[in-house]
């Protein structure tokens, strides 16, 4: 089998359920953010909440997207237990959930 | 009205109708990609094929991220010719789309 090599991007993008008070919300957000220090592989972690005009978001509010090295380092990472803990806690506060990870390839402006 | 401010992530994520072929997908790619060098404030785009493992990706199966200077940007992009004539080729050859825009908070592995 190919080793998979080059950076890995995972992006979840999200809608939570109405019930989960902003409190919450920011709670949980704040324990995704944590990850980074626990998970060696992965790198960083981006997050936001929709800002578009083209109304294409179909409901979905909120973008984390996460750097690996690699996809290995993504399996390491969805079988650490911290990952394991919080995604208990996350996924049942969401009502809609995509998870997509990609490898980049790149192009600038010039 | 407060002026937005900071980067723009424009995340596209799709899936390509059946009856597209391979070729014409990857036509469609370049010109998204293409696009780089037409649009003064797209500062760059990174575009993969899912290779998650968690099957939370709802069949979507292409990632396209762009990135601008502020929301500002975005819609120059939008209303750009050059969009509008890449959309209108793009857009009917997608089975389903989800479009969201977030100015992303950054948190890095320490």
């Amino acid at each position: 089998m190919e080793e998979a090599k080059g950076v890995v991007k995972h992006v979840l993008i999200a809608k939570f359920k109405e019930e989960i008070p902003p409190d919450q919300v920011e709670k949980l957000i704040k324990g995704y953010a944590n990850l980074v220090t626990l998970i060696e592989p992965m790198k960083d972690f981006h997050w936001g909440t929709d800002v578009s005009s083209e109304n294409l978001h179909q409901g979905f509010t909120h973008v984390f997207e996460s750097t690996f090295e690699s996809t290995e380092g993504v399996a390491e990472y969805l079988g650490h237990p911290a990952h394991v803990e919080f995604a208990n806690l996350f996924i049942p506060s969401l009502e809609k959930v995509i998870v997509i990870d990609y490898k980049p390839t790149i192009v600038l402006h010039h």
